[in-house]
C-alpha cells in the first residue's frame, strides 16, 4: 500500500513567455488540472495505475489545447497522423500504435493492442483494421482538425516557402501528452500520445510509440513518459536509460531523470519527461524553457506549471 | 586501429534438426558465408562498420533463404511487409523503416532515412514516398514472393482453420537477419532487417526497427542485432539493456549478452542476438535450439553455425 501519485505533461519546449497570453496560460493550467483530476479519480477509488494513465491521457487527447487526439498537429499533407503507447509496470506488458487517424483516443488503441493482440506495435492501416475489429470508437477526420492547427501548418508551409528561420516554440513543433502513475498497490504505468510535429513528413514516427524511448514502465524502477525532439529520445533510449541507471547504478529517480534530461540537451535533444518510482517520488525534468506539466497526490490537489516556476496548487 | 570483426544472423528458433535436410543446412552455411564475405570485403578495404553491416544485410536480403527482402514471409493478406533499421555507433545516428513493400533492400531504406532525413523512423506509405524521392531501387511485389513463403502461409492459414497446434520452428515463424561490425578504426555499427512473422497481422511491427530493442550501436559499449519473438525484445529493451549493463555495471559483452538472452528465455521470449564490442569481442547467444549465424575476422575466414555446434570455418 501507499500513497497514489499521478503526473502528466502536455508538451515541452521553449514556450517563450510572450508566445502565449495570460488567458491562454490560464487555459493550460485549467486543462492540465482537469486531466490530473481525471487520472486521480481512478486512483482515489482504488483503480490501477494503468487505468489512471489511460484516463488522464484520454482527457489530454480530448482537449484540443494539446497535441494529441483532437487538436493533433498536421503533416505536410494537412492531415493528423497519431502515435500512442502504454506500458504496465507490473508485467511490462506494452501496446503501441503509429500513423493512425480515426480512433477518437489513440491511447485506447494502444491499450487494445496490449490487451487484445499478441503484439506490441501496430501501424497504419493494419492498426486501424484491428481497432475497427475491436469496436474502438472512431471519429471523422474533421473532429481532429482545429483552426489553430490548420493555421499553424499554413504558417509553417509559408515559412518554408519563404526560407525564413524556424522560430516556433518547440512545444508547437513537437508537443506530446503523457501520464505516469503509481497506484495504491505500488504498481506503475506510463502512457504517451501525440500528433507529432507540425508539418512533419507523412509516415514520420517519433519516440512516443517506441517502447524504451518515449514510454516505459517497470515496477522495479520507474514509469516514464517523454516529450520533445523524439529522434534524440529514440537514439538515446531515453526512458529505458532512466530505468537502467536506477537498476544498474542505484541512481535515484530524480538523479537518473535529471542526468538523462541534461545528456539529451548536451546532444541537441530539447524536451522533457515525467517519471514516477515505486515509492511515489516524482521527477519532472525538462531542458527546454518550459513544459506543460502537473502532479496530483493523495490529497487530490492538482499542481500545475508551465515554465520554471514552482507548481501552482489548484482546487482539489 | 585494430582487427576488424563482423558477425551476422539469419534468424533464431527451435530449428528441429529433422526440419531441414543436410542439403538445406549446407545451403544455409553457404549463404551465411557469402554474406559474411560481402561484409568483410568492405572492412578489408578499410571501409566503415556502417558500410560493412549495410553490405552484409543487403546480401542477406537478396538471398531468398532468409526472411528479409526477397523471401520475406507473408502477412495474412498474402503480402510481405518489411521492417529494417541501422545504427552507427560513432554518433548514434539511426534510421528505421516499418511496414514497407517496394524497395529492393529495406536496409538501404533505413540508411537513407538516417542520412537524408532529419528523422529516425518512417513507416508505410510515407516511408515509400520518401524512398521514391531519394531514388531507391524498387522491385515489383513478385520479386519478393517465393514459393516457399507462399506455401508456408498457406500451411499456417490451414493450421489456424483446423485448430491444430502450432509446431512450426520459431525461425520460420519469426526469422530476421542482421549484422554487427567493428571496423579498423574501432567504430561499431548494427543493422537488422525482416519480413516479420508468417501469417502476421498486417501492420504488426516487431523489434527489428525499434532502436534499443532489436537494433542498437554505441562505440562506447557495443553493437547489437536481435532475432526472435520481437514483442519480448521490445518490452525488455533487449539491445539497449546489453549496452546499459556494460556501461553502468561494467559487465563484459559476453556476460551482458548472455544474461539478456537468458532473461528473455525466462520470460518466454525465444530468440537470440549477435553483438560486438569496441575490442572486437563477439557474443552470439541464443536461447532457442539454433540460430543461423556466423563471424568473420581479419583472416577473412567465414565461420558459420546453425545449432549449438562450434562454428565451422569455410574457405577464406
Amino acid at each position: 500500500m501507499g500513497g497514489t501519485m499521478l503526473a502528466l505533461h502536455g508538451g515541452a519546449g521553449t514556450i517563450p513567455e510572450g508566445s502565449i497570453t495570460d488567458e491562454e496560460a490560464e487555459a493550460y493550467h485549467r486543462g492540465l488540472a482537469a486531466c490530473l483530476r481525471a487520472g486521480h479519480a481512478v486512483l482515489a477509488r482504488g483503480g490501477s495505475a494503468l487505468d489512471a494513465v489511460t484516463a488522464a491521457v484520454m482527457a489530454l487527447e480530448d482537449d484540443p489545447l494539446f497535441n494529441a487526439g483532437r487538436g493533433a498537429v498536421l503533416t505536410t499533407d494537412g492531415r493528423p497522423e497519431m502515435d500512442a503507447a502504454i506500458m504496465d509496470g507490473a508485467d511490462r506488458a506494452a501496446g503501441a500504435v503509429a500513423g493512425i487517424l480515426g480512433p477518437r483516443n489513440p491511447v485506447l488503441a494502444a491499450r487494445t493492442v496490449m490487451e487484445k493482440s499478441p503484439h506490441v506495435m501496430l501501424i497504419g492501416e493494419g492498426a486501424l483494421r484491428f481497432c475497427r475489429e475491436h469496436g474502438l470508437f472512431f471519429m471523422p477526420e474533421t473532429y481532429f482538425l482545429t483552426d489553430r492547427r490548420i493555421a499553424a501548418l499554413d504558417a509553417e508551409l509559408a515559412r518554408r516557402a519563404s526560407g525564413a528561420a524556424d522560430n516556433r516554440s518547440d512545444a508547437d513543433r513537437h508537443g506530446t501528452v503523457g501520464a505516469v502513475a503509481r497506484d495504491a498497490r505500488g504498481n506503475l504505468a506510463a502512457a504517451t500520445s501525440t500528433g507529432g510535429m507540425t508539418g512533419k513528413m507523412p509516415g514520420r514516427v517519433g519516440d512516443t510509440p517506441v517502447i524504451g524511448a518515449g514510454t516505459f514502465a517497470d515496477n522495479a524502477t520507474c514509469a516514464v513518459s517523454a516529450t520533445g525532439h523524439g529522434e534524440y529520445f529514440i537514439r538515446w533510449a531515453a526512458a529505458h536509460d532512466i530505468s537502467a541507471r536506477m537498476a544498474y547504478r542505484g541512481e535515484t529517480l530524480e538523479a537518473a531523470a535529471q542526468t538523462v534530461s541534461e545528456a539529451l540537451a548536451a546532444r541537441g535533444g530539447s524536451g522533457g519527461l515525467i517519471a514516477v518510482d515505486a515509492a511515489g517520488n516524482v521527477a519532472l525534468p525538462f531542458n527546454s524553457g518550459g513544459m506543460y506539466r502537473g502532479t496530483i497526490g493523495p490529497d487530490g490537489v492538482p499542481r500545475t506549471g508551465i515554465w520554471r516556476e514552482a507548481l501552482r496548487p489548484g482546487d482539489p
